[in-house]
């Protein structure tokens, strides 16, 4: 659980409820990992106010880096990325017809000036955004940094030696 | 020529200088049709202050459609059809790695609820959003509706009966 | 109910009994909005007599706009488009194999001279065609661009502000 | 040489006068081996009148093939082929933005019912489309079916047994 | 039924008997047709000495053109096309991980010199070769001639007006 | 230029000496920014100790993040990510044959676990991932967050009102 | 069974647990070839020391050829060549959202200097690469060519002559 | 330079004069290793006897690897490797229109039974074809083993440091 005393360092915005089952993999690695974050739903299309609200106002709130994950045309990850000079990480969550390509290229081809660090479509992508947002954070929090070396550990340790037949 | 003494009906966007060689072929068409035009660098990603002006007060000032083009993440035209009611058509500028390929799921792929009409990428898709912007605009001017099916009748007269070899 | 007595001004054509599926997404927002519409299948291919016969008369019949899909190699829109000067929408229909990759680019990349203006594969596509439809129809029908305007900010006033878990 | 007293057996019709630079290999081709034909220039989009007049009535003048070249949003050879029971053969022309993809999959991807036989993107598909078209005549023309075989024996002949370098 | 007494004109050839449930579609067009035909699995990869044997002699065994139909890298109609001068028509089996793409671009994108016919991935592709093979038959034969007209003008008048609503 | 005095925070890592073209872009970002940084060629697949040896000594020596960009079957940035927990920002280098759709996917498609932010394809991506480096450095350094919050500014204010034609 | 006394001449390598499915296929061909083998889970990107260790120590330990298979970002059969001079044949796994065209173009696009010899995308590709191995293997043994000249026979002659019906 | 008293022991082979500039790279390696190699024109779709021959026969001539290379419908290789058990090399050449995607797939997706080992498309695959091959013979060449891995470390030591400037 996050400690609710303690200010949000992480945003993690997604386009709709339904981009939720996938940007809920990066909320779980923040919450593992002790990375005090908030979520919101921010559509880009339907709710522009909210976005330039929530964009213009996130270093001064605190944040230290922003995950935004959205669908199809995805517009969310650049939008915001276009507001603050905060790192803004972008998970292409994967769309119905075209697998996450449009996602993908909508949000990974941004033009030069305007950065966003994408990851992966789909939840090994949303996963791994939780991951490099706690790492950013974690150059300046030796806590965190442990728990994340501590992770990546464990996570090399388990990796068999060998296959096995599943049932 | 545009007369300068008309207000224009429709407006020409695009997010940087360079896309201009593309766009300027749907003010070609504008132009000709004698549809009343204005043309805008508005960058989604560099002036999301001036999208914002543009698209809120676009209907306002008496625009009927609105002809937005952009290249790679092309964000622009999504994100004003995200702020107005206006019939809003979207060009995807062709791209140099990926040629437009971007450019035009990033355009069309928008999500339910916010439409963009979009056009073929690069020239032929500029010359289109002309021509679908002025055949919006033609609903109600008879006078630009003469000059659109003259200018059909034309381009079908135009087409020879037999191919000829070329230099 | 679209009310009988009232002339359709929006056709949504396609060109198969199983598009219907996808175009009704396009039907139920024009009824909602209030716009009258008639919707007829139309097979390029199948029934060429039977497309020229439509679009060479839509006009004189009073539509507004027509909305058009099909899948695969889809010809519908672009030929509808070739025979009228009617603002033109086209809706991808997702194909079994290529996922309507096919469609959009069928529909899309029409070239300069005879507009197509394109929306998303699939459902978000035709709500967005309804939807594009209902814009031009709303620049001269105030009732309808007010009921446009409505349905927009409902569709911004339902998006929550978190994210919730969902069985 | 086409001998002008013979009546054309294949038609080959092309998009626009810039389809020629293709299209003219499948020309090439069926002159090389005799086959009486004709060439056109038929815009499925801005010539439909002429498109519907021409398919309709090529059986009946005698053709026993159509070759048929677009590019793009490349509908003329479906169309064609919608309105003949001659086989129709399609030549996707190389596109600017997306390298005659657009063209492939607008030709190829017929729903059932109506068939195009699709050649390669470019000049080795309009080479392909003369031959086909050839081979089709020549299952009535013994005369043809020879100069094939021999043009297929040379073919096979020229191969060199070891590459070269060449300056 | 095929009369078993009249020689077959067509022969369909297939991959493997996986293809068999794509490539049915295409038999059973030209059984409606009442085109005479035969069935065969040549596999290109594990049986090339069967391939060689069936393209050599096809001819002189009286057809008049083949069907062939393959997945993945789909080398069986191109192989064919190579050995014989009739017309050859593909039928790109739609593959597991790839949809097809592959196997249409194995088969359609076939060098200058030896032209293979391409039709529509799966389904369509194998009921439209199957169309296709009728029509070259047709030229020759008017019995098969009528039967086709008469399919395509039953599947013109199939074609309801309005959509309806489904279960 | 950077003062020599002082120890780089940022690493920029290419392939080869051929992608500098592209990763110079990243390099003079940093510089503008006054961002201290070093750079080094390592090819994960020509020397793969020096790969081992930079990675994972990268945080003891003072780095905040690393840019990493390579084309093809581009492994560089995934292969450093997985010795470090520094964030990993990943250049797509533009490939010959694939205009960097392969660098690309071989970049951005990571397994959950092992992080690398990816930018777009070529130029305009080595640009965003010096400034998003740069950001992350800024979230401890006012002074290069002044910095870069000029530059953003400089950038906005450099985009004209509208576009002019151009030689 | 492999004979537990023979050193095994082949590795078969793969990124998870979850390749094995597909790995599996390439472990069977080389048991029912008699070739001896061993099977490990060796991650690039979760256990890199666990990759130096076996890829630098292959050789010495008598293997003579190694099948890796991984999916998406897939650098495992590229780095491991990157460390031997041994053959490497590399299986793209199929991915969820991009169907393995992800790990085929991360596998096979490698620089010129560090070959991976790539075979299919999923199963098919699995069984491939357990051929070509044993291939490999079968220049020294002649039992196993024997073996592998056996399987090939069998293969050809169980192709049968006609497709059927199916339930 | 190859010395002529030597028997091949790798055939490098291609479909046409024009993929011999791509092919040569696979060559020059070859001779550079001083692996003993043959050259050759044999296309599978002009020459199918040529083919027939050299693949049957490769084996019992001495070889103990095939490199082959083509492009587009890409058939050579996997035909090749359908009548030998040596180990096949598939090098995609880069095709016009398709840039070498088509020629990929053509060769890489075989079906389970027959299997390609398939390198990048054009020069890299070429040079990293020849690479491979030399690794299977240097399985029982100690000679060329030695040379192959001063290649390699030659490769490795090659890499500058740090990327320089170039006019």
């Amino acid at each position: 659980m996050h400690t609710p005393s303690e200010a949000p360092l992480v945003g993690v915005i997604m386009g709709s409820q339904s981009d939720w089952a996938t940007l809920r993999h990066a909320w779980d690695i923040l919450e593992m990992l002790g990375v005090p974050a908030e979520k919101r739903i921010i559509s880009a299309h339907r709710t522009p106010a909210r976005l330039v609200d929530y964009a213009t106002t996130a270093r001064a709130r605190g944040l230290r880096a922003i995950v935004a994950g959205a669908g199809g045309a995805a517009h969310l990850p650049g939008m915001v990325a276009a507001m603050t000079t905060l790192p803004v990480f972008g998970v292409p969550v994967e769309s119905k017809a075209l697998s996450g390509m449009d996602s993908l290229l909508s949000i990974v081809q941004m033009p030069g000036g305007v950065p966003v660090g994408t990851l992966a479509i789909g939840k090994a992508g949303a996963i791994n955004a939780g991951l490099i947002a706690a790492s950013v954070v974690a150059l300046s929090r030796p806590d965190i940094e442990a728990k994340l070396i501590s992770w990546r550990d464990r996570q090399t340790a388990e990796v068999a030696e060998e296959p096995v037949d599943e049932g």
